[in-house]
Order: structure tokens, then sequence, then C-alpha cells
């Protein structure tokens, strides 16, 4: 009974703030994704470093998996306690510690969402630019090493997390990074952190770059005869050194979806949505550069505006397509892949990616940040046939295989979780064995959000 | 005689390719600054991978240390061998082994040069920017964690590495990394490697990222009444979002040391030198833009060009800047400082430095990257007088403790090796022994650089 002994000292360090009831439990034992249920044992809700301190030392002491929790957002099951214990909830985490505009970084709770932080940047003229789409907490950001659609131009979490404050599993605090924009002075723990998904500790504090909110911004949209025409394009923009803000593909399924969804006109094709970042002169020689680039290859005329309100039209159409997508099969539920490759493969893994899909019993309309390389498959599954979610299983191992031999990675931007460890031998080989060693250095009682990442 | 044991089983496996005379121990026994000297037991050539695995197989098993050995540039005595052993040049492992220009990166072995891989490189339109000043090795430069002039722009080592294949202390190979252009899978091996000064292995393969060749370049100079009007004339121009790919700072002393050197007519002020990449209708809105920025605070006028002569002139400045500076005082020798402070503290950094060097027996002109917060002083000390070469350590562990003090790092890019052990605990707390329970989890015997960067 060492876990209930844990949740009893908890219990007197939290009072209210540790939490059993059954809503609670199953709240936080759910993920967004297919994975089983698993409900904690109990939700802490700590309201400061020395709160996740005290309670890390309890857990340590009575041998009770700790487990962190920001959004709830992740799509690999990264919250679920698969093997019982403490879910750790952020959300009473959740203040902006300080701005500092004249460095443009600012230190963080973990519990602060992107969309949040962003909104208390608003006067500073500076912005936070990851975005995953959903609106996630920046703890969980960080621990995932998430991305998304801006990460061409400003990068992902790894390039934007200048220090964190961790409590690791024994309870010792530590300060990663520094203040500076960079530092030579040893191992990098700070990029160790970033995408470790909880297994070495809890992030109780970040430092993150920001960014100067464009001057202006022209954003537009063109159709393609084919997907690879449109990679070529892609190719072609980044190697002439035109710096693009956003470069978002999507197939012909995903356009109709859209076009569904929205009500707005859009070509049965595929589908670039660009947007660059500059000073007026800038984004209008950028946009017009690759309205150039594009007609080469055939595409339709590139409409593009530095008009806020079209580009914001854009862009929602961009946001909302997990839910455009979802809509297009009536009572579907999704499983999001997530293949990144080389760029001069993605059109092969696109391809086979589609036929594979054509071949098989379930839709899946694709979309993905080209610039990078990665893309996403919905499988949109009826969630009362079994069978369609083993067949999306079974194209999702495929499409990770198909990464791995063609160079790339299992997963560019949701994480290893529950979905891909499978396949963590194969993209790492003996590398996987050290990252063992590592946490078994750090945690060596495993009980940092057990049963992830690690062999 | 274990060590013994070691090297006569190294020269069985190497043949002429392990050398012990006189002459290559004191080659590989000394460094580029002032640390004694210290001569390995033999120097090894390896030709390939599996002679580095066989190589280490061998020391792992006759507990002989081992010291990796790029192009000896390192400033922090790196590449001593402290603790005796073999040091591994790798001046024989010098191929560029694989360019794909489509997905602009490269293979290389770690002897390569970056001025060599930037030889072979130039007919492809791409280069590999970080220039740390010196024709380093790129196995040295990942080791070290290099940056320089271009970091502003193109990022630091820990940007443009990509993946590499690191033999470990027990000499398994393992590869890092992928050839996508993210991952989300498990702990960053490489970001880990990267900056690991040898501790944890011998890195035999890098994969970097490339960039475009800009199409347009523009670069100019300009002086200002003081430092801090060129800071924050700096500050104004990241904040505003323009693009500088270099942005360099010099003192008066370091100006009249250039213009003595170069016969170039230079004020006996502060100035930045800064260039410009992109089109050519970008760099010249980006200097013109610069050129306001700078009038606002006092600048002279700001001369620029995108001429490729005038370019080259500047930087050529720029590059001899070492040299320049160390022919302002005869038969002197350098101690190189590496401050890395926010830069919203980099003037009162510069300023405090300056007042301590003017009232020390020993000149230090000073440069930096400014654009990164990041500057050195060139202590020029008498070898001849002990006496300097003690000021100017202590004048350089000043400057390390006012880093640190001003939320910055001891060193922003010339790494810790003998020079900043002793700031390490000052700097990362108990996060430098998480760092050397990293190092003990994947080198228990400790042969892998023995003495530098862990505790």
């Amino acid at each position: 009974m060492s876990v209930q002994t844990a949740l009893d000292a908890l219990s007197s360090l939290l009072g209210e703030r540790l939490a059993r009831s059954k809503s609670e439990l199953d709240l936080h034992g759910r993920s967004e994704s297919y994975f089983p249920a698993r409900p904690p044992d109990a939700v802490a809700y700590p309201a400061s470093t020395e709160e996740v301190q005290a309670l890390v030392r309890i857990c340590a002491e009575h041998d009770c998996p700790m487990v962190g929790w920001g959004a709830g957002t992740s799509l690999e099951g990264h919250g679920l306690a698969v093997r019982g214990g403490v879910v750790v909830d952020f959300s009473r985490m959740n203040r902006v510690l300080e701005v500092r505009p004249a460095d443009m970084d600012v230190t963080v709770q973990p519990g602060v969402t992107r969309e949040a932080l962003n909104e208390e940047l608003r006067a500073t003229g500076l912005f936070f630019p990851v975005d995953p789409g959903a609106n996630a907490s920046l703890g969980g950001m960080a621990m995932t090493r998430a991305s998304g659609t801006t990460t061409v131009r400003y990068g992902t979490m790894r390039d934007n997390v200048l220090g964190m404050q961790v409590v690791l599993a024994d309870g010792r605090v530590i300060r990663t990074g520094t203040r500076a924009r960079k530092s030579a002075a040893g191992y990098d723990l700070t990029g160790l952190m970033v995408g470790s998904e909880g297994t070495l500790g809890l992030v109780t504090e970040l430092t993150l770059r920001l960014h100067g909110v464009p001057e202006a911004t022209s954003a537009g949209i063109c159709a393609f005869g084919d997907m690879q025409s449109a990679v070529t394009a892609v190719m072609e923009t980044i190697q002439m050194g035109i710096p693009m803000a956003r470069i978002e593909f999507v197939d012909s399924a995903t356009a109709r979806a859209f076009k569904d969804y929205s009500g707005m006109a859009m070509a049965d094709a595929p589908h670039l949505l660009v947007e660059f970042h500059g000073s007026p002169e800038s984004v209008a020689q950028d946009a017009e550069r690759f309205a150039e680039i594009v007609a080469d290859h055939g595409a339709s005329p590139f409409r593009w505006s530095s008009r806020e309100e079209e580009r914001r039209a854009l862009w929602a159409l961009r946001h909302n397509g997990y839910y455009a997508v979802l809509a297009s099969r009536k009572g579907a539920r999704a499983v999001v892949t997530d293949m990144c490759v080389p760029i001069s493969k993605l059109a092969q893994a696109v391809e086979e990616t589609q036929a594979d899909i054509a071949a098989s019993m379930v839709p899946g309309p694709i979309l993905g940040h080209v610039g990078d390389g990665n893309f996403h498959a919905i499988l949109l599954i009826d969630p009362d046939q079994p069978a369609e979610l083993e067949e999306a299983k079974r194209l999702s191992d495929r499409m990770a295989e198909r990464a791995l031999a063609l160079g790339g990675t299992c997963t560019g931007e949701h994480g290893v979780g529950m979905g891909k460890t499978a396949f963590m031998r194969a993209e790492h080989g003996e590398g996987w064995d050290v990252m063992g060693q590592i946490k078994a250095a750090l945690d060596p009682k495993g009980l940092m959000n057990p049963g992830k990442l690690v062999p």
C-alpha cells in the first residue's frame, strides 16, 4: 500500500488540492487519442515549485509514480498513468512571472497556455511563435518538443526554450540554461529536458525566447496539378532563401473537407497555404517571388493579401482543419499520424501513404508542415467498428516504418508517449539504450512518467 | 603499465599511425592558450569508424584515457591529455561523405575543416555558416558547441548539427538524430553530444544543415560616440526584425589596433560592423533601415556596400582582428575571455570590464558578437612576466563571475575545457552534478577526455 501511504501524505500537503473524486480521475485518465482510459490514483494541483518538490519527495519515498499534466492535448497519451500513481496537474501554476522586452524573453510557469501567453504579450510588440494548433500548456509543449505551422521560420520548442527549472526524481531542484542567447558551458541540460516527456523530472518554470511581431504579413493560397509539383515549389523557395513563416500543404481530400466545412471556394486539388513576415516591402516581394516559383510549377495563380481579415480567414481554414476533416465523415473519431522525412523524400512519402490509405477501408485526408517535411494523415474511423481502429493502427505503423526507411523520424512533433515506443528501437538502435541509461541515472526507481519513452 | 599494454595493442592496430615521437607528442601536448603543455603518451590517427571503435575497445580494456583532437584551435585546452593516454587525431578522417543539395544537408567525417567543407560546397550554391574565426575541424566545432560571427542569423553548432555517429566509451557505435528537420522521438542525444567536449564519446561522422548562399549581401560600418548607443541600436534592430547576418562590435582600443594593422581610416571610437543577406532589394532596404536606426543614436553615417570587394575588405578587418590586436603590443601573448550575457546587460558588462582592464597593468581590447550578447577581451600579456599572466587570469575570472551575476554564462562559445571548470558549480548549481551523473552512466571508468567539464 505504498501508493496509499503517499496519497495520505500528499493529502496532508495539498489538502483539497489533492483530488480523488471519480470525475477528476476520469478527466485525467483519458487522452485525445485512441488509447484505453487509465485513471490515476489521485490528481495533485500544486501551486508552487516548493509544493512540487515536497510532492516529489513524498512520492519518491513511497515509490508512487508521478505523471505531469498540462492542458491534456497530447495526441500520444503522454499523460496516462499507466502504472497508477499521481497525475500532477499544473493548471494552478499558470502565471507569467516576468516579461523582459529588452531581452525578448519571458519566464512562465508551466501551466500557462500559449494563447494566454500571447494575450499577455499583446502590448509588448512581442509574441511566442510556436503553434501546435491546440491551445496547449507551455510546460507540456516543452516536454513533448512541440512545433507546428511556424516552425519553418521560428523553430520548435527545442529552439525556443532558453532555460528551465526542473524538480528531479529525487526532489532536487535544478535550473538549466541561462538567459544568455547561447552558451558552451557543458552538457545542454535544457535540450535534454525538452522532449523528455516528464520521464526525467517535472518542469516548474520555463524561460522562453520571444520574437518581434512582424511589421507586416502577407499570406496566400494556390492549387497544384499534383503533390510533387507543390513539394518541388517549396524546395525551390527554401533554396532561394525566401523566408516563409508558414508553409502548409493540404491534399485533395483535405481541400474538399475545407470547402465543405467553410464554404470557401477551393479546387479539388492539392494546395499550399503560405505566409511571409517582414516589412511591408519585403512581404510583398516575397509573395511575388513565390508567385513566380509556383507558376513555374503549373499552380493556379497565387492569391495573396497583406490585409489582416483575409489572412485571418486563410488561417482559420487551416486551424479548423482537424475539425473540417473530422466533419467529413459523420460520427468519426480520428487517429492522427505524424511522419517527418527529409524534404527530398516528402513527395514519395505522401504518395505511398495516399496509396496505402486508398487501398484501406478508412479515409485519411493529409495535411502537413511541408517546409519541415512533416505531415499528418487524419485517419477517420467509426468508433463502433473495432476493425477500423485496427486498420488505422496498421496504417499508422506502416507510416512510421516508412518514415524511418526514408531517413526520417517516426514522430515529427507529437512525441513518443504510448504510441511510438514500438518504433524507438528501429529509429535509435543502441541509442535507445543510451536514453535508458540516462533515465536510470536520474530516476533509478523509474517513478517519473513510467511506461513512456525509454526501454 | 596498463597504458603501456594499451599502446602496444594500438600499435598493432594502427601500425605507423600510432605516433610516439617526441615531436608528435609535443605537437599534441600544447594548446592555443596559456595552459601548461601536457604531451600525451601517444597520438593515434584512425582512418575509419571501425578503427576508432577498435581503439576505444582497447583503451577501455586497459584503462587508457582517450582525448579527441581536431585542428587544435581550442582556446580552453580541450585537447590536453591531462591524465595521459592517447590523443585521437582525426586529421585522416577528413572526407566529405555525401552532399544532398535537395535536402540542404551534408554528411562529413569529423576531421573536415569548415573552410574545406565550404570549398567543396562551392558549386552547389550552398554553404555551412558557422564561423568561429579559426579554420577549426567540424568535429571539434560540434564538440565545443562553437559559434561565431554568423550565429545571430544561422545559430550555433547546436542548431546546425542534425545527427552524429558516436563511438561511446564502451565501444558501442550509435547514430543520433535523423535527416528529418525535426523530431519528437525521445531524448535529444545529438544535442547532448554537441558541446560534450569528447567526455561522452568520440564523434566519427556528422550530418550538418546547409544554407543557401544568399543571392545578395550588403555590409557596412559606422562609429558611435559611446558603446551604450551602439548596443541600443543593435537591440532596436533586432526588435524590429531586421535580419542581420553578422553584427560585430569593436571598442576604441580594438578600432585603433585595426587602423594600425590595416591602414584603413577608422575613428578612435566604438564601431559596429554589420552584414545583411537576402535579395538585392532586401539587403539594400535592410541597410537603409539600419542606417536610420544608427543615425538616431548619433552614429557616424553608416557606410555600406553590396559590392563583393568592399565587403571582403570589411570582414578581412574583422577576421584579422585577433592578429591586429596581438600586434598592438609587441611580443605579447593573448588570454582571450568569453562572456555572454542577456543583451540588456551587455553595455553594463562591457563597461565594467573596460573599467577593470583600465585599472590593471595589461591592455585588453574588446570585440564581440553583439547580437548574441557575447564578447571577448583579448588580454595582452608579456610572456616573460608571470605577474601579467596572473593578472590576466584574475581579470578573466572576474569576467566569468560578472557574466553569471548578470544572468549569463561563463563561456559563450569557447567551452569549458581546462579554463572554465572552476565556474561550473556557480553557473549550474546541482545541474553540474546531473552532468556528472550522465557522465558516470555513459563513461563509468572516466576514460573519455578525463579532467574536463564534469565534477
